[in-house]
């Protein structure tokens, strides 16, 4: 039913936590499970320097999050911007059809962290 | 958002595993959100002897299930069989209503594993 990467992603996320110094933060939920993302940004120049989620959803919304955040670590922000729950998807080999909602989860809580980011400055 | 008991529950899971001798194996699915519950049942002299249960499910399937689990453990098969969602959710001290679909998996699951019971005698 689900990868490897999945797996390894969903029992031994990378990055969860908050980010006490944190300059952008995203919170989003999701529609058709009424789970909750939170993502925390730590930005510099041009620059995520640091990123950490936390989350009470499920297995894929947990393995997606994890491989988001370190998609992006250390990238620019247009990088971060054009980071696409696809991408994430394809990076982790597939996730099962069902469960494809949750995989939006990580892509809107990067996008609402970057937003909140932009709209401090 | 989640009850103190809850949180316990989602960051302690008990009884989470495979068991090896079970006589009743029940698995179910979440048609909301495409979770998949597995619960396993050893049963002996009409009494829950052991239980356990694995999900990739979110953080209030954890918890309802880890709950379901102490609620029906050394219990009777009449007793487990009269679980219902409503008092797994009122024993964790209530769900967000966004959860609450998430809470009859483990109903569903246990059902699931006792009707498997019965139908291997
Ligand atoms: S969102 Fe699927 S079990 Fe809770």
């Amino acid at each position: 039913l689900y990868s490897e990467k999945v797996l390894d992603h969903f029992s031994n996320p990378r990055n969860v936590g908050e980010l006490s110094d944190a300059n952008g933060v995203g919170e989003v939920g999701n529609a058709v499970c009424g789970d909750i993302m939170k993502m925390y940004l730590k930005i510099e120049n041009g620059m995520i320097q640091d990123v950490k989620f936390k989350t009470f959803g499920c297995g894929a919304a947990i393995a997606t999050s994890s491989m988001a955040t370190e998609l992006i670590k250390g990238k620019s922000l247009e990088d971060a911007l054009k980071l696409s729950n696809q991408a994430v998807i394809t990076a982790l080999d597939g996730l099962p059809p069902a469960k494809i909602h949750c995989s939006v989860l990580a892509e809107q809580a990067v996008r609402a962290a970057l937003a909140d980011y932009y709209r401090r400055q």
